[in-house]
């Protein structure tokens, strides 16, 4: 079977995406970031995610962003943004600069050395926050750089980056997983968390996660509330 | 005076770049690695050009790419190659699998958050060893990656990446760090040295070195008999 780096967050859409690649024949070699959020239980929610689809391997890296700064989601100085219009079309403080740039780097430099010519990642822009590197443009361009960045790349072995999620709405990606049989209690969205790790409800990415499973007509695994 | 990030290892490329920034009018902001590399002496040599060229911050970043493995620089169970043939065109063992993407994207990142429009990188296409990461096609594909990323890409400040020693020789690199009053003896270019960071003299990177000293008719101060 052939292998696939899977970027794994621990939240709803990349579970999504490394069952799609487990189904597409891919062995999956998850990666996940310590990268100073402020969720850092998004961590223990990576460890269980890449256990339910059969991950070969899970590597968890640190990367501490907060040194660089400029997002509610790294810095304790800014707070995250709650009950906001997540239709609004501005990049919220919850963007942090470049980090699909960055996590695609490193699963790159890992793909290369697995020799493996595709990654994985659950972005989607539909039901999203604007962030500029959810876009399809965005993906596009990465694979155009990966042919040039690498000797994979320089030795003609073209890298394919694939978002199974890109064009779905969230109850889609909702409803995709349930075919699938994924069990989404494991995950953890929210950007804000409360120690237990009971999610805030107010964040966009809570917002979204509520409207998705509204929209689906299921109820949320992961809501204590909800009957499982 | 606009701000530019620059990517620091501590070697003379990278001083010398840095010092082209500081010409051409650029506050410099270093971002150095702690990425596993077996001269960890290097950011201490990277610590010293970075005081020398008067960096407004230097900021040091710990990535642990031993994890990902595939490079004698970051696995103690590979060699580091001693008097390779440096002409040669295949990709030596030293050779990080993406590591210039991945050191550019947080770069990138952080030259976000400081609101600056630069990035200064001292790849050379000329006196290398081949690294796919070090050519000008890897440099543009960058930029056009950069430019849909972030933020500030889709707001329009696109982003230049300078690599001003791009097609110079190693000697005519050290011929303008010496026009600029650089001290190389702050440098540490070795790819293996002893623990008291004298260099091997047989790394592709030492090999270089010498033969650049060499061409530009002048000592190396880096060398303990050379005399300074």
């Amino acid at each position: 079977m052939p292998t696939a780096v899977v970027l794994l967050s621990g939240g709803l859409d990349s579970y999504t995406a490394a069952a799609v690649a487990r189904r597409d024949g891919f062995d999956v070699c998850a990666l996940s970031f310590r990268y100073g959020q402020r969720h850092r239980q998004e961590i223990a929610a990576a460890a269980r995610v890449a256990r339910a689809v059969g991950a070969a391997r899970h590597l968890v890296l640190d990367l501490d962003l907060t040194a660089i700064g400029g997002s509610s989601l790294t810095s304790s100085d800014m707070a995250i943004p709650k009950d906001r219009n997540v239709d609004a079309t501005d990049v919220p403080s919850t963007y942090v600069p470049a980090r699909n740039t960055i996590f695609l780097s490193v699963a790159l430099g890992w793909a290369e050395v697995l020799r493996a010519s595709d990654i994985f990642i659950g972005v989607n822009a539909l039901d999203y926050s604007g962030y500029p590197d959810c876009r399809p443009e965005f993906i596009h361009a990465f694979e155009q750089l990966a042919r040039v960045a690498t000797r994979a790349g320089i030795e003609g072995r073209a890298l394919t980056v694939h978002t199974p999620l890109m064009t779905l709405t969230k109850a889609d990606i909702i409803r995709l997983g349930l075919e699938l049989g994924l069990d989404y209690g494991l995950t953890l969205s929210c950007y804000d968390p409360a120690p237990d790790g009971t999610p805030c409800g107010h964040c966009d990415s809570c917002q979204l996660r509520i409207a998705g499973f509204a929209a689906a007509g299921v109820p949320d695994p992961a809501l204590p509330t909800a009957p499982r």
